[in-house]
């Protein structure tokens, strides 16, 4: 049968883990059974929703804050597709709607039929085509952010945006707090930027990729989208959380919006902090992104300051990139990145994976262009098997990020 | 100057509740401040966050299970509206984005200038217009929800429609995980549902509103949505919460949606449920549901299985029915409500409100119009200063359910 199936981690006051299972699938799915005639349990037996396991599971120690004790265990249901539409709004409110509310329950693990995964785009490059795009091949890619561009103007925008492409980094995102402005307007800073990276490219030879951020009302988003492609956007930043993961859907889908979308995790912390209630990071910015057409999605790394716990990132980035059905999308570990964190995170997110950085490039005391050859530097050696001494000894600008920022 | 004001509850392991407060002003608007030359102040003036208060807080209990001590405190920042765009994507990402996922933080109160609400539709209709269209005044509503209508066909829902209708019901909802299917199609139901309550109308003067489950994919609910006006369709049931907010707000904006809306709480449990992080139900489903339009919100009453704490079902009630430049939204307390309740809804929640009940109608050992009728003469008693027992002296129906379900 084609179904999701749902994976809850509950803590329940009453303690009878089999029970409440039993009024999950049921509440969810056909309300009663028991009781019912046998002419309409035939009828809506294929509605069913049906316990798959029951496990009981430690407590999570933030549950210890009740006076009462808990029984914590974890739940898996298996929910009938032919209960919902194919679409991300309608499996969410079947497997976790009037649950989310039910007292204290995590969303914590979904699998897709086979068959109903059909029904999702994926990414629409996903890792491969990206790494032709960008003829970039057996290394993380290496991401930059502009410092500061709110309340600037487009000479600034400009400047940040060849500083960071001159030292080698693969992708520039825009803040995601960057939204349409008089300062550095949305399709100026597309056409601008496409000026900047253009000359770069004949320059140098190297390709970079500029995520502009796609802002404004839902249903103004395909059109400016369109617009943005049309003036030479060649990568979309989107903060799919404040609006909804079928919006992110409907863009990759868009045949006219041909080039790959950037998932930021803004207001995502609202649903997945919770040990105790909400959706686990696993399922929201791994499994769910990835369904609905992600071809990065960034997350706090589990090194800096605003981080997540390490297990979180990876499962985050198995998710992505795990053999399947759908193309792979680039995991992209944020926040308090430095060079000297290089090694830490090719060990952990392997090569296929993006290192993200902000102060790290920035903040380099020659300059954004020589941070981003810093972390050129580091990527290249620890690749091809050098110790980061090694690959400093040969990188100026590596030796002095590694004084500033230490090894690790 | 235009603002938007967040109120967040903050553990802050390090102890320093200004020094944190700062750092969120100044990282989520200009980046950093003190350092920078006078010049660039000057030119960023205008876009810095400022902290308008801290103040130290009790912890909540559920901070309890860090080794660490926490100390807790109430942060209120002012973000210039000159920052963003008047959308609300662009004003949660700014106030909770990035914010969301570091570390113990809860956004409880948003304070929007008056001069940005203006760019909000809030509600079409509001109470007034919707007590007019019912020719109902000085009374809750009454809501009730068909039962396990999934697997059913149409005989079956027009059977329960007309049932609660006759009972006196003023407004009927699909169950939010009945989606577009076969059985029971989604224009079926509005024309097959209009004609079932056209004939009521007839029959007894009564008028209910039918809110059909607004499904699917984002970019199709425009369309959806006036076919459904098209063919009669008098309320719209929308799972916000599994869309988007801006979503609900572009549906209620449409002038050729003109039907009420009526905000389901599915998956919103994912944002407000924990006590350390995501969002208040006071923010999420009042201010930011009356915001975006919705004519009714759904949220859990304090009285049944599936509880909200009062405190925070009046905080809801409070933000959708307070004097304001926006019409005004039903507060619509649901599960566990059976008519013995009645007098303690209408003292929390005032006449200004709609009596919601599924069990509580379709349980009645009558059926679903006597289930209807107990409800309706509750009310009626309620409302002319009679006691539950004395509006019951005059109906059987209400007798024999306060017999069933209790008085309180
Ligand atoms: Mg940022
Ligand atoms: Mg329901």
């Amino acid at each position: 049968m084609t179904t999701v199936t749902a994976t809850y981690y509950v803590h329940d006051q009453k303690g009878d883990l089999e029970k409440k299972a039993e009024s999950i699938a049921l509440g969810l799915t056909v309300g009663s059974w028991t009781n019912l005639p046998a002419v309409d349990q035939e009828q809506l037996k294929k509605h069913k929703g049906e316990v798959i396991s029951v496990q009981a599971v430690e407590p999570s120690p933030a549950s210890g804050h009740f006076t009462s004790k808990r029984t914590a265990g974890e739940i898996k249901i298996a929910y009938p597709a032919a209960n919902f539409s194919a679409d991300i709004p309608a499996i969410l409110t079947t497997i976790f709607g009037k649950l989310s509310l039910d007292g204290e329950i995590k969303l914590t693990d979904i699998d897709v039929s086979e068959s109903l995964l059909k029904a999702f785009p994926g990414p629409q490059f996903g890792i491969d085509s990206i790494r032709e795009e960008l003829n970039v091949y057996d290394r993380p890619l290496l991401m930059s952010i502009f410092k500061g561009i709110l309340g600037r103007d487009l000479d600034e925008f400009s400047k940040q945006l060849k500083a960071q492409a001159a030292g080698g980094v693969d992708l520039v995102k825009d803040d995601e707090i960057l939204f349409d402005n008089p300062l550095t307007p949305f399709e100026e800073r597309i056409a601008i930027g496409r000026q900047v990276l253009n000359m770069e490219y004949e320059n140098s030879g190297h390709k970079t990729l500029y995520a502009v951020n796609l802002t404004g009302r839902t249903f103004d988003l395909k059109e400016k989208a369109k617009k943005a492609v049309e003036l030479g956007a060649n990568a979309l930043l989107f903060n799919v959380f404040a609006y909804g993961l079928d919006t992110l859907q409907a863009l990759a889908e868009d045949p006219d919006i041909h080039v790959p979308i950037m998932a930021h995790p803004a207001v995502s912390g609202a649903l997945t902090a919770s040990p105790l209630y909400g959706i686990s990071n696993q399922v929201l910015l791994g499994k769910l992104l990835r369904l609905a057409g992600a071809d990065f999605v960034l997350f706090p790394s589990p090194y800096g300051s605003v981080a997540m716990e390490k297990g979180e990132t990876l499962a985050i980035a198995n998710a992505l990139t795990s053999e399947g059905s759908l193309r792979k999308a680039f995991p992209v570990p944020s926040a308090g990145i430095h060079p000297g964190l290089t090694p830490k995170l090719i060990q952990d997110f392997g090569t296929d994976s993006i290192i993200n950085a902000g102060g790290g490039i920035h903040g380099h005391p020659e300059g954004a262009a020589a941070g981003a050859k810093a972390f050129r530097d580091a990527i290249d050696g620890i690749v091809s098997g050098q110790s980061l001494d090694e690959a400093a000894s040969n990188s100026a600008e590596l030796e002095t990020a590694l004084t500033l920022w230490g090894r690790g």
